[in-house]
């Protein structure tokens, strides 16, 4: 029996009610776990699969006192949550809150996670800390150009981060980011990630994906990555690390740099992750479904992160310029008048008639540039076990960019 | 943009928010289909990941209505569903409804059912319409005893079946019946189904389950069924005929009776079925989300229903005695204090920490004898393919019924 007297097996609130906490409630509902959202849109995306939402700002304290009075247990889909309003409201309705609000804060000013991470001997790219010119005008002397310039707060999507090739540029960057953090240039080889899960009974990881950018936004993953398979394990070993020197339970994210045959760690997500949206067909259980499982305090079967078949993920993102009403369709007209005459029309058919290709589509109601839409996912074939995983991975990868292709999103 | 006027790809409603209108609003969200129900009790199963329910009988012509115009197309997930309100609901709405109220009454009547399966050539056990004394006198004679006698109408999970030894128990029986059909006995050797889809682009049918019954009540399903592939074939073959006989979209499942190398068909439900959740875990696209897109009249990918692994699950059936609030839990009490003292403490951990298992719990407030709760899936392990796809299907048999016998529902 819930706080709302519902026969649910428990009630997960959620900060944050965009596509991961879409698909946090999509996951919770088999396990007979219902989600309340706090979000500011009405009709968030994932107000569609969740018993209620809070309408309020992210970091409101009452908004988020009365999300935890009518919850079980509190955690986070988005960077903005307070840690303070989240302490606070989950001290006073007696109820856990995971991340940790501790490791929310650690992880929100890039220099204190950098620092918190190089302290734990986990590997990072090298950094030091930018407040004045003087400060920027050392650092470059000492990491050279070209490099990164990364505000220490506000960061999402590459949002914050800014290659600088000299001092000059580097100057005018830091005018607008405020206090950053400069870091040294990674030449990698090629972007790694690891989905670790930290529940009652210890930490599991799912397989490495490699991930493809462009702009720094996240564009497709493919699993197994395309690499060694030591490399695949020292990404596993170091995700480990990184996770040990963070505490709380549930999802992380950890990006990860491949240099040479070795791994640095670019940044940690206290939360599921776009790299880790793979798992919903991929492996047994989701990554969604493990954070359920784990701030909730249930435990992860032993199988749980296995990989089930190689697969490939790419975003849908918006193309419009400016921001844009969409009007999701398959395959010709809807039936229904429109109130919003710019509505860009989205034809999804090419996302759903494929075969091994899934559909995830969220539901926002605006087109913007490169806003996440949706995504869609391919596994391999059952029945074609003889054929290498790489390949396997590899033509799931091209099944998926061809989805992304014929779905113009404007 | 839906009548509600939100980006979803589609609004779907649905009669009935039980399990399965549960499950196929859990099926709709990765495809930003929403989902309105139309249910008389308050916050039922399906309404915690719907967007909305409207409360109201299942055949409440005014209650229909409004669903109606509050989506872009209507589905049933109970037989309760009345074809007359939703046929006129739907042609007031203009928008499509499936299964088709024709096929609804056809299926809702079980001796209009064998009528139309036996005319189109499908294989069924010999039956006789029984009205009257004599018309029961006339048809044991020409069937002989044992034979089951059958509530023409109403029957759900048994409910409705009566089996007979003689003349006087069979008129005592048809007495409570009302209007019935005597059907021969049937000494099968195993109970199979087939979960059959027809969507704009013709059927498409997943693999045979083999069935588990108890007390009229499905216990366990399985797949592979652990019978002969010519079995399986011709279990496919008439399932295709069946659903030939009978006009619409949707999922259609198919129940029948192995007898000496062929198979009869037993019933239909023109809906998804309690033998097909296997499909979720177990298949590429599940039944549900099968439904949803023939429904929608969207296409299904050529490998949608093919087997992803060896794949078993059993029902978590209510044991108590009459109705008795339940409080689920998983390893121990919750926070939160109770209103109700009468309420059972269900605890699921052996349904959440067992590797290859997946637990659907419903979230019914009640527990009642024999209610379906929720089900546990088991999927065979990746890695071991070598292994015989029956002797995996047994590992996954005797994993749930392990955790069923481990699950204490009163």
């Amino acid at each position: 029996m819930t706080p709302d007297g519902r026969a649910a097996t428990a009630t997960l609130g959620v900060v944050g009610g965009g596509q991961l906490g879409r698909m946090l409630a999509e996951a919770a509902g088999p396990l007979g776990v219902e989600v309340v959202v706090l979000d500011p849109t009405p009709d968030c995306p994932a107000s569609a699969v969740a018993r209620d939402q809070v309408v309020a700002d992210f970091d409101d304290p009452d908004g988020v006192r009365d999300l935890a009075h009518r919850v079980d247990a509190l955690t986070v889909e988005i960077e903005l949550a307070g840690p303070d309003a989240l302490r606070a409201a989950a001290t006073e309705a007696d109820i856990p809150v995971h991340p940790s609000p501790g490791t929310l804060s650690t992880i929100r000013d890039k220099l204190v996670q950098k620092r918190r991470l190089r302290e734990a001997g986990v590997p990072v790219p090298d950094f030091r800390a930018v407040e004045s010119e003087s400060d920027l005008r050392a650092a470059l002397d000492d990491l050279g150009t070209p490099a990164m310039l990364k505000a220490r707060t506000g960061g999402y999507d590459g949002r914050g981060n800014v290659p600088v090739a000299d001092h000059e540029a580097a100057a005018a960057a830091l005018d607008r980011l405020g206090p950053a953090l400069l870091e040294e240039f990674v030449d990698f080889d090629r972007e790694l990630s690891v989905m670790a899960v930290r529940g009652p009974d210890g930490v599991a990881t799912f397989d490495p994906a490699e991930n493809v950018h462009r702009e720094e936004i996240l564009r497709a993953s493919v699993v197994p990555a395309r690499t060694s398979g030591s490399v695949r394990e020292r990404a596993d070993a170091v995700a480990r690390e990184t996770v040990a020197a963070l505490d709380g339970r549930g999802a992380f994210g950890v990006e990860l740099f491949e240099v040479d045959g070795d791994v640095l760690v670019n940044e940690v997500a206290p939360r599921p992750h776009n790299s880790g949206h793979w798992t919903i067909e991929g492996a047994h259980h989701s990554q969604f479904e493990a954070h359920v499982r784990a701030v909730l305090g249930w435990p992860l079967p032993e199988d749980a992160t296995e990989r089930r078949a190689p697969t490939a993920t790419a975003n849908l993102l918006g193309g419009v310029d400016g921001e844009r009403p969409v009007r999701p369709v398959v395959g010709g007209e809807r039936a229904v008048a429109l109130d919003a005459d710019d509505a860009v029309t989205v034809d999804l058919r090419p996302a759903v008639d494929r075969a091994g290709v899934h559909l995830h589509w969220y539901g926002k109601r605006h087109l913007r540039p490169l806003r996440k839409m949706g995504h869609v996912t391919a596994t391999a074939a059952t029945g074609d076990e003889d054929h290498d995983a790489a390949d396997r991975a590899e033509d799931a990868l091209a099944t998926v960019r061809a989805v992304r292709g014929a779905v113009d999103l404007g």
